[in-house]
């Protein structure tokens, strides 16, 4: 088990490869995930639905970590979540805070962003295409 | 001069006081100032004419800083803005990351939030009213 950091860079590269039994594998039973600009969820099922939703529309995920800061157990990272869908890939600006037990679990992961950049985009690329 | 988080909450503090001449002495003159869900702006006078929007429409103006994380030259917060506004308070969680320049001044402010939250909050509260 590694810190904090580690913990969150792992989480991340398993939500990459769609791996969600080992990001579930990350997180406390009663973890809260809280997509801000929605309400909060709690529990492993809930984050488990909500990320499966995001993720079965893109053939390929790539979340970029532009900068990672820890202090103690809060780890901060500026990100740009990357989602290919269709022809073209959807490009999310966020802002996630995460809090990790002693335990190494994460129990708070907290996305800030902007719902009408990501619905834009997720309209545009799915949009049935006119023959 | 404090270091950088003092130089952020000093910031914070000036804003809140609609004081822009104390907040824009503590920013460079090439700063950029970033609302993720817009494009980013460059100097002084671009940073002074959006913070007089977004303060001239409140009455009050309390911006709490619900926790602060300073990193070498870099300080994160997550925050809850709030505008009186008519007879309500308009309140927009944040995101805000700030670089500070070693003369202590605030060189990019980049801010995460979700605009429809602000923007349904602000139609509402300035809605005139039926009579």
């Amino acid at each position: 088990m590694g810190g904090p950091g580690e913990i969150v860079t792992a989480f991340i590269a398993a939500v990459e490869a769609k791996d969600l039994d080992t990001a579930l594998g990350l997180v406390t039973d009663d973890v809260s995930y809280e997509n801000v600009p929605i309400a909060p969820l709690v529990g492993k099922p809930a984050m488990r639905a909500t990320l499966d939703t995001f993720l079965k529309s893109a053939t390929r995920v790539e979340w970029r970590t532009l900068r990672q800061v820890v202090s103690d157990n809060v780890v901060i990272n500026e990100r740009l979540d990357r989602f290919q869908i269709g022809d073209g890939w959807l490009e999310l600006p966020i802002a996630g805070f995460f809090e990790i037990t002693d335990k190494g679990l994460i129990s708070v992961w907290r996305d800030y962003f902007d719902m009408s950049t990501y619905a834009r985009q997720f309209s545009a690329l799915t949009k049935p295409t006119v023959t």
